[in-house]
């Protein structure tokens, strides 16, 4: 067998890890250098680690400082000594009661900033109540882990995958295909899905409900590392430690674990069952025969590889090229927790990009290599250092990153992020360590965004080498391989085995075929060892697997030797550079990343605000009459008009409603604009986050929303070219 | 029980009824005068059918002129007179031989023009090279009724989806969601789904394979009609009769009729089965439990109805509204045929517009009323008359269309399709008959487009009453209802019964609660006859279902009266209108519309091109430098960034490849225009249909091709502002 078929899918996978134990341990490491920006609502896990970890140097002082005390009056020093020593001693407890102080406050909000829980609700409580996505059958009590994205939510949607079209498919000239869901048992078999796609489970013993394993164990170590201030140095070590090998634990292993530290079913306390593997994939059947297994994809890059002969050709029979395809992807979690970030059905938008491993440099690598921004490489998180600021044409350069192409697609994924309207500050490129990537695997970024529940994966990079195809050429027999057409013929060295087919037969008789077979199957390696042995000894024992016995080869049945040949063209199998985007993923951060709130004019409530840039907001503006009023009404209806021919998504309302109450209804929707009619001849426009108003006529409001939303001119200069208007008389009544 | 459960699918499950044998039978009655447009590449299945009806004439003129020169003969009639009808009889022959050729030569293509298979099979040839579609999973030879939209094909798509949702849910102000294909058994059970979704379905008694039941017998009725010249009128009378009624055949009469006519496995020559129903659901199971039965969704409307109370209350409790939605959707086919259009997973965009059942006019239909194209009401096809067009104003008011807000979809789907380029000829909208439409459906039509397949329903339009609201109010317990609030309260008469517990409980005891419950629940009808019975007979038996047995009901149990009350609103449930999408239907009848040859300039070859237009093309520009050259590359280079700015997708090609053959190439994958590098400060843009080419400005280029691609601007006003270039050098090499 020329290939290994053992696969890590976790690093495939996307999104599979997420959340992984490394990322929380990794997070203990950081500083507070990224603490508190202007957007960050709540107290970094950073902060809180760093809080945790002085807590714990702290308590060690005290410790030492106790044992000092008692070594002292043991040994009957001075009392002024020994009061000296206590009074140190105090002083470390009051530090130490100052930082629980601290780590208190920044966990349960306690500070005045909310903590990530409250955080979280509200934005969800928003997010919900306005639509942006509804349990999805809630009238029949929902299903978990599934959700429909409403209006807004939609639109969100829309924007970003359109976005995600124009960023790579379009700017890359990429191929984008749309494979079906339906896909049969034999792709995933080859792919290694429908054996090793799996995750742990155990069964409450006596209600048959079922958990995930190492969530389990997760949820027992984070309880006991965050809830239990007392536990001693030695056994946080030991959970820290647990929390770190936790994906590479055996069913075994983590079932050990599981008994060790008496962990029982969550919501009943009922005994649990040892963990067994649990297949990930929807299973359905092709046909009413009842005979063609069938599996809802659990990503859609398959789709892709299978028709690399195809894309190949559409593409002029030339690498490097990236076919592009987003699409649903199914997982049929065991218990999904965590809202719209583990959900069963989710978008992917996937890239394989295919290239000659023998040259990834990237033509466009130059137009990103100035970008900087937090990187996390291996080694930083191996030596305990925190996320970094890295040129990318310098961590390309010194090794860091493998490949310019690799390094392309992770400046071109930082720029589609950050346009989106993701904070730089809480996204960062992080490596996987050597436990978390697969054998064939030549290197793997993940893009992780900070949100309420951490750091989470929401782009996979992986430079994949050759596997896939490789896999599938193996399976179907078809050859998924590219050519290179030298210019003038090659001279290479090549090993040439000629069985004797004459000696042969005379010695084996009927197993001819298989001696000779198995002869010509022989690797370089083997075959040089081969001719060794029978040049000083005449002979040789070789093993025929396809007789299971060993058989005596003499010098006079094959001759091995190294010739020197023309070649016309080299034929390899394409290295593959994937990144893969888990969409539901970078919007629910998006929202994380967006809000905001703000007090009402009056003072007596929190308008919430989501900052959506024009390309994601989800309605770029709204028209208002001020008052109900046949003429304002005519004019916003000519207005909405006028947006509609732009192809500007909008929403008239005219509601009675107070204008005050209006823009804060959108501006809890992201509306980054309102035209408020309050004459026949011109309007005002208000910006959604500086609440400023310009003037401008009723014929120019469609275009100036059209310029501003399409980037064409921004806000400052709208703001400069037109009268500014007081929005005492409108605004937050 | 309120509702009755009893439904017909087939109206709902859109693209069901595919190839109705009603649309077969229908299109005989159809006339030549829309044969052959310009566009049109075979003859049209009226032709044939007209032909076919003027052979059985004809067939019957011969056959009694046979008769009369026998009866002459036997009567001794004068040699002159037999003579005479021999004559008559030759002549009746010769013409009947005459038309026989001409039959034969439109089913075959044999009369020049292509045969409507060998037209689809250029066309598919086309559209599988040139990776518009891709077999799915092909290099493990595929999966039937599962296809890959290639890249040009993916291109095509999004534009088309992109059209719809600027064209429906933009300019409609729809609400958008996008719900998840897993779906609970609950939700399908209350749709009707899982009980009612099934084909009939024989098995090969031999092998297991499977077919469906009504397609074996339509392929033998069809074949015998049209392969068979010398059957009988009765016997052609009896087949299409059976044709006619094929949808409405249960189980047993599709099983006798296989039986009477010997119809065999169609591969092996086999015995059959009795026909089974088969759910067409792909069938899985959610969670690891394996306790929650789940299917993928076999449309995308069930997802927007469990949503209407939340939707209802986003459009702040006011109707009308529309919700939309586009998605995946699955159907397990017994065995699907016709390529692209029986396919097993396919998009779907759906509509839902929610109207007070008692108020369906629409305030825009003005805009459509004036608008005039082929429609096919019940009452023609009924008569045996064509499809003619009607302007849909008059359609409206004359009742043939039953409410403006029926009409007003008609009017735009019509619209959405010719804008994206299909034959206007080749549209129309079919009413369904009686006994295809649901009892609760108030009306349905479908758009039909004619392909070399026949007619295809591509979009059906469908006033569904509250059917479906009401169903899933029933089964989820949340009432799924609209409010209208009176301005000032009105005065109702209202049947109000009242059972006396004190009677009831000393006559019926433990059974108290049930009589009560069941003398409650009376409908109007109901308790107007009790209410007389008592009066004229002071008592009378009553069931009591949930006691299984009548009771003994007197005067002085119960009180039934009308009274007048005052009312402050109006609880209703909405009816609703769907319009529902086959989108891989509509795109597969776009390229057969759009596709023509036109030989080559040499004349030794036929050449192919796609027309689409602009909105539609996958690809709206293709650049080349006209011979390798590093100038022309580097101009090449600077319009194609132009081109990447303004947003349209466009191709380089810098291949040495002569233009003729790269301009060639282009128009095979419908690209409009054509940009050809000739020198360094103008270039020529050519138009793909017809060849024409004007020269502009280098700096102009990327400007010109927005503009036109837009639709901003056409093509001949752009003709009519630059020079023209003459294309003898350049084009069709």
């Amino acid at each position: 067998m020329r290939y290994f078929l053992l696969i890590a899918l976790s690093t495939h996978s996307f999104g599979h890890n997420f959340l992984s134990p490394l990322a929380t341990l990794r997070s203990a490491h950081s500083t507070l250098s990224h603490a508190f920006t202007r957007r960050r609502p709540y107290p970094t896990i950073q902060m809180e680690e760093t809080l945790r970890k002085a807590l714990a140097e702290k308590q060690s002082a005290v410790d030492s400082q106790g044992n000092a005390v008692r070594a002292l009056k043991a040994a009957k020093a001075t009392k002024a000594d020994v009061d000296a020593a206590i009074e140190a001693l105090n002083g470390l407890k009051l530090e130490k009661a100052s930082i629980e102080k601290q780590l208190q406050a920044a966990v349960s909000g306690g500070d005045g900033s909310l903590s990530r829980e409250a955080f979280r609700q509200t934005v969800n409580n928003t997010l919900e109540r306005r639509l942006f996505y509804i349990p999805s059958f809630k009238i029949y009590r929902g299903v978990a882990g599934l959700y429909d994205y409403g209006p807004p939510g939609c639109a969100v949607k829309s924007n970003v995958l359109g976005f995600w079209r124009q960023h790579f498919v379009l700017e890359e000239n990429m191929l984008e295909v749309d494979c079906p869901c339906v896909t049969p048992e034999v792709v995933l078999k080859a792919s290694g899905h429908v054996d090793k796609f799996t995750d742990l489970m155990v069964k409450d013993e006596k209600t048959g409900t079922c958990y995930r394993a190492d969530h389990l164990l997760k949820d027992f170590c984070n309880e006991k590392l965050q809830k239990d201030l007392s536990i001693t140095a030695e056994k946080a070590a030991e959970l820290k430690h647990v929390l770190a090998v936790l994906d590479d634990l055996s069913s075994e292993e983590l079932g050990a674990k599981i008994k060790e530290y008496g962990i029982t079913a969550p919501d009943t306390k009922n005994p649990l069952s040892d963990p067994y593997p649990f297949n990930l994939m929807f299973q359905t059947s092709i046909g009413p025969s009842g005979l063609s297994p069938g599996y809802m994809r659990p990503e859609t890059a398959q789709g892709i590889f299978v028709n690399f002969k195809d894309l190949y050709y559409y593409n002029g029979n030339k690498l490097p090229f990236a076919a592009a395809q987003i699409g649903q992807a199914f997982r049929n979690e065991i218990s999904p927790r965590q809202g719209l970030l583990r959900v069963r059905e989710f978008t992917l938008a996937e890239i394989e990009h295919f290239v000659d491993p023998e040259n990834k440099s990237h033509p466009k690598f130059s137009e990103v290599a100035n970008l900087e921004f937090l990187m996390f490489p291996r080694e930083e998180q191996m030596s305990g250092h925190s996320a970094k600021k890295i040129p990318l044409g310098e961590a390309v350069s010194r090794g860091i990153v493998n490949n310019e192409t690799l390094g392309y697609f992770i400046g071109r994924v930082y720029l589609f992020l950050t346009r989106l309207g993701i904070d730089e500050d809480r996204l960062r490129f992080r490596q996987h360590l050597a436990n978390e990537m697969a054998h064939y695997a030549a290197d793997c970024w993940d893009a992780e965004i900070e949100s309420s529940y951490g750091w989470i994966e929401c782009v996979g990079i992986a430079d994949r080498s050759a596997y896939d195809l490789r896999a599938h050429t193996d399976k179907s027999g078809v050859a998924l391989v590219a050519q290179e057409k030298f210019s003038e013929p090659r001279e290479v060295e090549k090993l040439v085995i000629n069985p004797v087919k004459k000696e042969l037969g005379l010695a084996f008789k009927g197993n001819q075929r298989m001696v000779v077979e198995a002869l010509e199957a022989m690797n370089e390696k083997e075959a040089l060892e081969m001719k060794a042995t029978l040049e000083s000894k005449g002979e040789t024992e070789f093993l025929v697997c396809t007789l299971g016995k060993n058989v005596t080869i003499t010098k006079s049945m094959v001759t091995i030797s190294k010739e020197i040949k023309k070649e016309h063209q080299r034929v390899f199998t394409p290295s593959v550079i994937e990144p893969s985007f888990g969409i539901g993923r970078i919007i629910y951060c998006l929202y994380e990343h967006s809000f905001y709130t703000r007090p009402s004019k009056a003072g007596d409530e929190q308008l919430n605000v989501f900052r959506f840039p024009p390309l994601v907001a989800p309605i770029k503006c709204t028209v208002f009459p001020l008052v109900q009023n046949q003429q304002y009404e005519e004019v916003a209806i000519v207005i909405s008009q006028s947006l509609t021919t732009a192809g500007i998504s909008h929403k008239i309302d005219i509601t009675g409603t107070s204008i005050g109450k209006r823009y804060a209804r959108t501006d809890e929707l992201g509306v980054p604009f309102a035209i408020t009619v309050d004459s026949t001849s011109s309007v005002t426009i208000r910006e959604r986050d500086s609440k400023d108003q310009i003037r401008v006529d009723v014929e120019q409001a469609a275009t100036v929303i059209k310029e501003v939303t399409d980037g064409r001119t921004t806000w400052a200069d709208v703001w400069s070219t037109f009268p500014h208007q007081s929005s005492a008389s409108a605004d937050d009544e």
